[in-house]
């Protein structure tokens, strides 16, 4: 499993083997059997989680009971309640997996450890969050700015895989939307087709 | 100005004199009078900008002509359509200053070239992001999952001084309300009290 992780990071940074051995000794494996939790809201987030196979979801319940999907996490991604693991608050997400997955995690105390001891991770969660910024930014926008249909369109253009993948219910609470809207939207796409 | 940014960074992490002298020679000041644009939607944004003085906006212009505003930045916050900036695409934010302002600016190449010359600036921009992603994250949740009233009071209590500084059109147009809903519902807070 580390070396997953190990080729993930060495896709944005270079990596010497004494870095690969000294990032390998903060990282703890397991694993997550479908719908078995890794954290549930109200808890403290203990670990970043790196997805080295599988596929997880992270929500929240609101207080009308619905369900609001904040992220997907396949494999190469990272899943956590960033807030609380790095405040130490409870965490307002749920993160369960969808599917028998498989995760590298570390904690916040080897964390800072390991951007002190290896300081081009400071430079691979840079990239990643840059990129996580750039990923969360055009969703908002477009949380805000476009119409449900237009929502649909462009998660599935820009990752198909996820469409497929994902039951039907789950995309729909990613996207804001009921079952039911997203139905009728994708009725509608196949009608003008 | 260059000294505003360097108190900003070092609230992060901790710079010898060598590494302010080398930061300083990347960025270049620029100042911008109340409306003037920093960034148009579709050119490509050149710079990231350190807001030394002021305050700016960042947003874009859906289909019917409605304004979404995606962050206000002021002093000590960082501007730019980040997507743009790393990839070179058209942008797709319009960013103007909502009062005279003044900005610390840097290109990417210079970027590329500040980590790789003072590699502690890739752990405070790892910070720098890391924190915008926790600010973004609740953002996208609570344009998700909260009703109009709920956004209104997440923002008022969060950002007090948002609230009083930004003219109550823009308040709107980040909160993705109409002007007459937020009166609605400041009315009816009002009314509670």
């Amino acid at each position: 499993m580390i070396n997953v992780l190990l080729s993930q990071i060495q896709e944005k940074v270079l990596l010497t083997d004494q870095d690969q051995e000294a990032i390998a000794t903060f990282f703890i494996s397991k694993k997550l059997r479908k719908r078995q939790y890794l954290l549930q809201e109200g808890d403290v987030c203990k670990h970043l989680a790196f997805v080295a196979k599988g596929l997880l979801r992270s929500y929240n319940i609101d207080e009308k009971g619905n369900e609001h999907i904040s992220i997907f996490g396949w494999e190469g991604w990272w899943v956590s309640d960033l807030n609380s693991f790095l405040s130490g608050v409870p965490a307002v997400f749920n993160i369960d997996a969808i599917e028998d997955s498989e995760l590298m995690m570390i904690s916040l105390v080897d964390y800072d450890r390991l951007t002190l001891a290896v300081p081009i991770m400071d430079r691979y969660f840079r990239i990643l969050f840059q990129n996580s910024l750039v990923t969360k930014e055009r969703r908002l926008m477009s949380a805000i700015s476009h119409t449900a249909e237009e929502k649909y369109l462009n998660l599935a253009e820009s990752n198909p895989h996820v469409i497929k993948r994902i039951p039907q219910n789950l995309i729909a609470s990613y996207l804001g939307f009921t079952p039911e809207t997203l139905s009728r939207i994708k009725k509608n796409l196949a009608l003008k087709r």
